[in-house]
């Protein structure tokens, strides 16, 4: 039997009217298709947020990652625990069967790892015999259950992850987000208005562009889909006429028959970049340097290493996130002596650009065809790192719309 | 070991700040006492009535009662659950150790009757363990979990409910309900400014307050209370220092020391009296008669038969509620033929007062004081029913305060 996982974010589901057009929605759905339906909801949107102050005021202070967490999650968990009992209320009304199932009834285990749990696994024997039967499941997503039989929420953009792994549970054929937007394109369309939705896109590809900032999908979501096979399709519930806008397929590579070397551009301004001048060439120096600033809670992103033999010195680049920098700065003006650097610069009006693409491995000329373009348009490359389907540079924070919108057109990504 | 079930409703936990001001008053109780505490909590005021605002709107109308209910449940449950996990981490913030329970973590058993769902069972050894090593326990209230593992509601005041339940599984030694009221009084203080608190009122004459208008305790509390033998004590939150304010302990008879003859006076004014002139005398007359009632969802409360069997008749009288009244009559007036009766007089301006004691078991006269000193008053008696421990009249509704205060004036219950 084809099985299908239907999901709808916070603004999809915001108000009575917006739930009533969701269930047209999948109403429609299950009319064409005949059955086999899961569909899940985030809270509406707003609702999240107003119990999470809620929960801040009654704990005294914003307290996630402590004992605190649990109880949050208890009362963050009833926002989408309302929106399934009136989804399935809607549904009912239109004539289908339909129910709600909740995190600790589906039952999707999660670790202890309250506000940010991973899904461990899923019992979903219930659940899938309901959904064969006919019966619309309608889940609340963002939600699990601890081994501790507590409710643990999954973190912002859980739900996406909850719809992935009910998709697995239920070896569907599809997973389709519906979301605010219809789909992913090959970068910010705000940016480059020539840029174009995708009509598919690999997992990997996928991956890279979450983590670069195109927030699109839920990396957790991505690689729960990447390891179970499931093809997630981002499309907008904004329309009732969903053949209109068919959104983006993210699947397979071997499923994506017409590869284009580069599949989009990224870029990200929440960026820092560090320079350590005259650091000891000492083994073990850069792994004390990186040990001092995860202990602080900074996440380093990309590092270049330039040893200059001769004085027995090296100099050491790095970046990290914007937000993290006053805090990496103290970090290391603290460390300063016990790592024996000579002077530490601070840039922050840098960004990071980056294009993407499986086709990389391939094709040869990918980033000096990226480096010529840049080089054109007078942009100074400050920092290079490559993966096997990536390559991002860090340049003045001034040039990235002109960065991207010249690798945009350089990759032939640009619509007619 | 000690323990105690505490109880706080809506206007309570209405907003942050009730339920920073419970949590105080858990604080205090259980400094006082050193552990042993159960607390269960209502939705924050308001809330409930949104969410089930928000349900009838999915589900197209009001439709309690049919196969929408237990979706009904999973919206409506969700208030409690929100301040359940606020009272939890507002009690943590204080330095206690406290956890939530919802309740299908209990596992509070009930039947399949969702929204007025009553309890089976619990299976509470995990809650009484928790309970026992020093933990507050906040119980989610209202709600339990149906054979089929659904959430289900107890129906309004279920909450109630919920804590007597609590006690009962604790063995607690008191459970001791918050509200806006600091006890029962004699009678309605808005009408009889000398109505007193009562120090302790048995069970038995609780049910018969309440099922006659004085909605301080729900119907089914206080049963579940006497059946197993938990005391109940009605207190207010309303203030910091709960010892000026005992409120009143709802227990067995044989732990009230000095018992009055009369508790208290109630009254209710949503009554309706149907008088059928002219009945067949036959056998099963009057059971075709009320069956008829039944069957269109009419429940009869008092009912005189006076025969004239001279002629081979019957007059009948009967009371319901007043918003039954119009539902009543339809009924009996498409019956008049298959019943036989010649006519049907309605009178919906009437009241009925009724004095309750357990002391009338013991004492004579009480009944004819009450006559004597309406009749002093010149309020004339409609219809009047007995049981055990309660007389009840029905009189013209525009003598009810005066009545009322008569009564409570005769039986000594006045304040000095």
């Amino acid at each position: 039997m084809k099985r299908t996982v239907l999901k709808f974010g916070g603004t999809s589901v915001a108000n009575m009217e917006r739930i009533e057009h969701v269930a047209d929605i999948v109403s429609q759905r299950v009319k064409d298709d005949g059955g086999g339906f899961a569909v899940v909801v985030s809270a509406m949107s707003g609702e999240t947020n107003k119990l999470v102050g809620y929960a801040d005021e009654a704990a005294g202070g914003k307290l996630v990652g402590d004992q605190f967490d649990d109880e949050y999650d208890v009362v963050v968990a009833s926002g989408e625990q309302v929106t399934s009992g009136l989804l399935a209320l809607a549904l009912r009304k239109r004539g289908f069967k339909a129910r709600s199932w909740l995190g600790w009834q589906l039952a999707m285990r999660t670790d202890e790892a309250h506000g940010k749990a991973r899904i461990l696994g899923f019992e979903g024997d219930e659940f899938c015999d309901s959904v064969d039967s006919g019966e619309i499941a309608v889940i609340a997503g963002f939600q699990g259950v601890s081994g501790e039989g507590r409710i643990a929420t999954l973190g912002r953009g859980g739900s996406d992850t909850s719809a992935v792994a009910a998709a697995a549970a239920l070896n569907a054929e599809v997973c389709d987000i519906y979301t605010d937007v219809d789909g992913v394109y090959t970068t910010d369309p705000r940016i480059v208005p020539k840029a174009r939705r995708m009509e598919k896109i690999s997992y990997e590809e996928m991956l890279e562009l979450a983590s670069l900032g195109a927030k699109v999908l839920q990396t957790r979501c991505v690689e729960l889909g990447m390891n179970h096979n499931v093809p997630i399709r981002v499309r907008t519930s904004f329309t009732k006429d969903g053949d209109e806008f068919p959104g983006t397929l993210v699947c397979n590579e071997e499923e994506i028959v017409e590869k284009q070397v580069v599949s989009g551009i990224a870029y990200s301004r929440d960026e820092a970049k560090f320079t350590l001048l005259g650091l000891p060439d000492n083994p073990g120096v850069a792994a004390e340097l990186f040990q001092k600033l995860s202990d602080a809670g900074v996440n380093v992103d990309m590092i270049v290493q330039a040893n200059s033999r001769t004085h027995g010195e090296q100099n050491m680049v790095f970046t990290t996130a914007d937000r993290d920098a006053e805090l990496a700065r103290q970090t290391l003006e603290n460390e300063q002596e016990r790592l024996g650097f000579d002077k530490l610069e601070v840039n922050r009006n840098v960004a990071k650009v980056s294009v993407v693409g499986v086709g990389m491995r391939s094709h040869t000329g990918v980033a000096t065809l990226m480096f010529k373009a840049l080089s054109e348009k007078s942009i100074n490359i400050e920092v290079i790192s490559t993966s096997e389907i990536k390559i991002s540079v860090l340049i003045d924070d001034a040039y990235t719309e002109l960065a991207v919108r010249t690798l945009h057109t350089a990759y032939g990504l640009d619509t007619e």
